[in-house]
């Protein structure tokens, strides 16, 4: 069973609407190697697990855990990424066009479908597709697999950090660039244990995460090398992460608390594009609303 | 943020294998109705909602919740549907074909990609599709559209229990027609609160739950009005999840802690079709495997 | 503007129920080379046509016309096949599976989606697929892949006619394989005022229909060098579709009135399957039942 | 059985062409909620209805009629926004680039695959998609469903509206507005019938369709609850879609004839495009071409 | 530039018909891990290649090459276990159906969109998805990619050769199997050379590859460990494919010259099925016949 | 079983950069009518061949091996035209988004899968789908087909060319259009040899190959009535493409040794974007860097 608390894993830092970095960012999101995948991928492998080695269980679905965050860091980010990306004037439908210049690079779908927010869809506007997700049903090949997934997750990051300078977008990158680090450096680890020396090959691509600026305090923090426990009972994962890092640039593997917690932002309504277009609540309505949060 | 206990959110009852079962489950996994469509759903709806009214975002975010572990509950299903339907002999691959009776009516996928284990798929083979997840980027639209959701989702479970009478589909499938009804309910009143009034017309099918067995015991427990709360901080749901159910049967609605929690069956190796074949351990992974859990 | 009235172009012959032959006839309805293709490439070819030479946009449109009702006919013939497939018992949830002997080698999709009832999908439930039509925006192309297209309609149905002696597949499949043969020729006579000289090429395949007793009393009838006319305008259609036939079997070409019409078969309710599960009727709607149809 | 009339169901107004507002437009053709979608959604809820209470099917019927002719409309709408919109040079294709300029903000597809025409594809170029079609086999399902699926081409229409003041594009999605508003009235009241009161909840979005300047006319017309019936039979579409309309804006609902039709553009040949690209015709073929019209 | 000599790479072991065990090898032909993505993913690998590190180029060419052999090997099996599974009776048509019992488990396809042939689909019907090909554009992500994509083709081919003792189907499969081992070692021996110790671990899956009898005759020719160069011109290859084996079972690796080749089984026509249905030969076609091949 | 030397059939022309002519080739690779469909429709309709008239089978697998070189031929030249196209500065990721001006009309998936390098898709992003490749097992519908499928490959190629004057782009086209027109000969030249008199209507459309300059070399060369012949055995191709051609101009057919073949040009890395990022060799690797070509 999943439990929740509303805070985001890492800070949305704002910046001025950027569609086009939207657009690209959906590849995070709904692509081929992005976040859907990851969390969809962890999830059936280690609800298919065979076999008493579970800690090798484990540490595929405390990954699962953390791809859950993940999909919604991303999808916020992508939100304010669109928020007021097409203003609409005051006179609205009366007057000109006013998602006009909104699409620019943008995708289509931002500004039909919902009202500027995030999709499960890639950059090209592609569907997530249930076929990407692999569960081979042999633990060596899901290893792998894995790696290979967290590694396409770092590179693809990289190139789209390199499509935009927005701060907002680069925040985010630079953060999962590092968390990916460390889910590959988990894999690689994995492996490690059944006998594979990597020498200086991982983590994949051959980059110094220190080359991204927004990288370095989460480096500093050694999150490269960190596991979050989203784990309310007890888990084996330290049995494989932990010891000497498999990261060319070293270090030790530790099992940690997950990181504070930040704020979601507030997405203003946007009536002209009737959304959400709350009609006027009914007198029931609007008693109800004078109720307290049960849970408060 | 999102935790985790590993814990079911219902119980496997055992039964016998039954890959033509697993087959037609897929539907409710994978299919356009299934619950990986009602987690995705209701995920970008909540991590895209606009406006102060987060009364009902709560609403919505709470179900997905829940959905994450109805996923979690049928993939474990269908594990425990095809665990076994094709037993290899011992002599294995010089003998007689091992599997040539498992498949029967049965999808191909679940012994050639897997070993015998879910996957993302519907009851055709096609794969999980993020077009059928949709945001409108309106509230009203959002709520009616989650209502025909959860009315095709009791319709579809009802039709597959017809299929089958294997106790491990059957009780699994009880269960998550009360909780779609539950669900139903949930958004039927949303929309109350905005003044429809759904007479007798809800919930759909219109069906009386009571007339399946392994439905009964959890309407006493009257969980076809009830919702489980799995947030860890406070959250506004009770706003909206009280008061008199829309259910054409009556009763109040109330918001409740989740349920107790159920073990995960354990699923053996299946060294012949190298499921997981984990190769024999080098010493270094002998020696971590002695170490003990971090969170115990 | 499209104007209807409720008769089949063809009639249904009953025999017994058949969920094989219904899957097979989904690759009629909605696979790569069936009826839904045939209907929307024709569909765009008419109303995306260029430049004055009208009559062969009057010949593609009503083709197109005559789709729109084969694609009635295959749905109100899988229904047929289908219908009692899976007789549930008077007992029905309480007792043992109602559906379990339903599905056989049919398709899942028919009894979960649907209750015993025809989907947009393939032979091997892949839906239906807009990649599929094509205006190449070039006539002499557009003439040719039409022709294809219907020869292939006819291939893919004499296969299937092998498939199952059931009536009622076999007498949809005889009178839509001699119009496909009427349309073959309407695009190979085209391709004729464009200077093109068949020999005894057409129609493919080399069959004779009469070997197909279902097919004769239409042979007789002409209707492999009939053109039926759907429009209530005029047309210049028989500026083509006249003279010689460039069938194999020789003839001439005509464009005939519509034939008579046949009535829709009524399909009961499935009160188990929740199919339609009207609820009990309001007082208002109980009312309103009394007034006359409008146009009686 | 079909029948058709050579008429457009509205104008074509006269503006440049604006490959962007086309691009955005097939999304309302092809797209997850366009006039694709609910044409084929109404043909197979209709075909695959059960049971007596046939005024439900020959309503769900009565819009699939209309459907058909929106397709036609905005099939036409989209070739018009295109045509012209890569002017090639006389000098072709050994000049510079004649279609350099021409895909804008547009659609590659309209350039390649076609003539400057319309596509069964939605505004990413993802091609119309069969597992959109739903057919529940329950009736309130079904009525559920398609109200939905009314509100959201409302709503994307309004945004689509705010991307483009282009007159062509405009008129036609006021049309459509306007007309799915009717049909979300038709499916509205279909559930009062069953005993739901909507309160002021519809039309969903809560907008003032009299914001929309070009929607003025149609709603002086009434045309918001108005059915236009295509029915050459009587049909029992009156029982349900007559009385109070569910709309907040009140009025009383009517069946009525269709509008008078307007003219289909006639669009130029392009033969740099090679569309058509009509070789010259056979001397047999001129003979045919001073044929009368057989219908005439 | 590719040349070809009409001889398959290995023997087509007579056995009688099998339609389920076609269906299974679909997936070796056009699924996820088959063999249309490996010949696809190495093509665009090699064309796509940067820098002058030339002999990972070629080491992937020189698989590519095979791999185009190896789906030639496929499709031919595949023709080879469908061939006659449906023999139609001398009355043809007008008898009883004669592909009745031809289905079975099969694909309908098989049937009805070919003549009893191989297709580009997998065991599910889902057609081959060219999302499934991947260039990362980064060697050592290429390297590991397909490193998981050779292992998990041995692990499907050794779980598809336990659901059928068809001798036609295992001959290939143990070929396959053999030859996915020897291409498993290339890229874990291209890893090697960049620093990786693969310890105990390669190949995947832990098997002993002489549990399969069919694939010992191979792995005494230590075809495990040997690449095969269809290359006409000089080739890198060897600066990587030479030295110590990374295979478990050791060995020495080495390039060799291709095998000796097998003949094409001749398929006759099935008139029934109209295939190939040429008609009878024109004149001119009749004297054609009697010219001399070209290049004899 | 398939041989190959690294030569490409035609030559690069070198250009500036510009990546939405690279996106509009995609669609000549990886579109519904593009070189990856011709490659693989081929392919399945030569290995799927029935009967003893081997002399069309040896045209279609003629054909079907230049088309594997026309693939190599379109991914070299999208490379050509992406290289440099987002050239990052110095100062790399610390700096501005140095791939920001990159994408501008081109694809996304161009700088984020890979880096600046080909991909299996179409000019839309939609990844190749194996449904469009079809074998009816019927000869004179296969033909037919084929027909269609070459004269889209010309008519697509022509209207792409009219997109873009870069030289590396047109220069491919022309190439390609002479060749699509000569396979379009070969199939009308086989439906000849079964008795269809063309009279003037191919080839399609109806151009004049010589108003595209880069195309009159080839014509000159006479490269539109020639097959080229890839095989290294026997075969009967020469028995159908000989004699006069259909061709609309004229010309006689003759099977003739490939082009000479030109260099591919030498890609170089892309630090920046990680591509290959080969790590630094390990000193066994740098070892083996050291051994000769084993074939040289």
């Amino acid at each position: 069973m999943f439990f929740y608390t509303e805070q985001l894993i890492n800070e949305i830092v704002p910046d001025e609407p950027d569609p086009a970095a939207a657009k690209a960012l959906q590849e995070i999101l709904g692509g081929h190697f992005g976040e859907m995948r990851t969390m969809m991928q962890f999830s059936f492998q280690s609800a298919n697990f065979r076999g008493p080695a579970t800690q090798y269980r484990d540490l595929i679905r405390g990954i699962f855990l953390e791809e859950i965050s993940h999909v919604e860091l991303v999808q916020t980010t992508i939100n304010q990424l669109l928020d007021g990306s097409g203003t609409p004037k005051q006179d609205g439908a009366s007057g000109d066009a006013a998602l006009k210049n909104a699409t620019g690079d943008g995708i289509t779908y931002h500004y039909i479908i919902g009202a500027q927010s995030s999709l499960p869809v890639d950059s090209a506007g592609n569907p997530w597709n249930g076929s990407w997700v692999y569960d081979h049903g042999n633990l060596v090949s899901n290893l792998l697999d894995n790696l290979v997934l967290e590694a396409t997750g770092t590179l693809q990051k990289s190139r789209i950090y390199e499509m935009s300078s927005n701060k907002t977008l680069r925040e985010t990158l630079a953060f999962l660039m590092v968390r990916d680090n460390a889910h590959q450096n988990a894999y690689a680890k994995a492996l490690e244990t059944l006998g594979v020396n990597w020498g200086k090959v991982l983590p994949v691509p051959q980059y110094d995460l220190n080359q991204y600026p927004e990288c370095r305090k989460y480096l500093e923090r050694g999150w490269n090398n960190v596991q979050f426990n989203f784990r309310l009972d007890p888990t084996r994962i330290g049995e494989i992460f932990s010891g000497p890092s498999p990261d060319r640039s070293g270090g030790m593997l530790s099992v940690e608390p997950p990181p504070a917690g930040f704020p979601v932002p507030v997405l203003a309504e946007r009536p002209m594009e009737h959304s959400p277009g709350i009609p006027v609540p009914s007198p029931a309505a609007a008693q109800q609303q004078q109720q307290q949060p049960v849970m408060a």
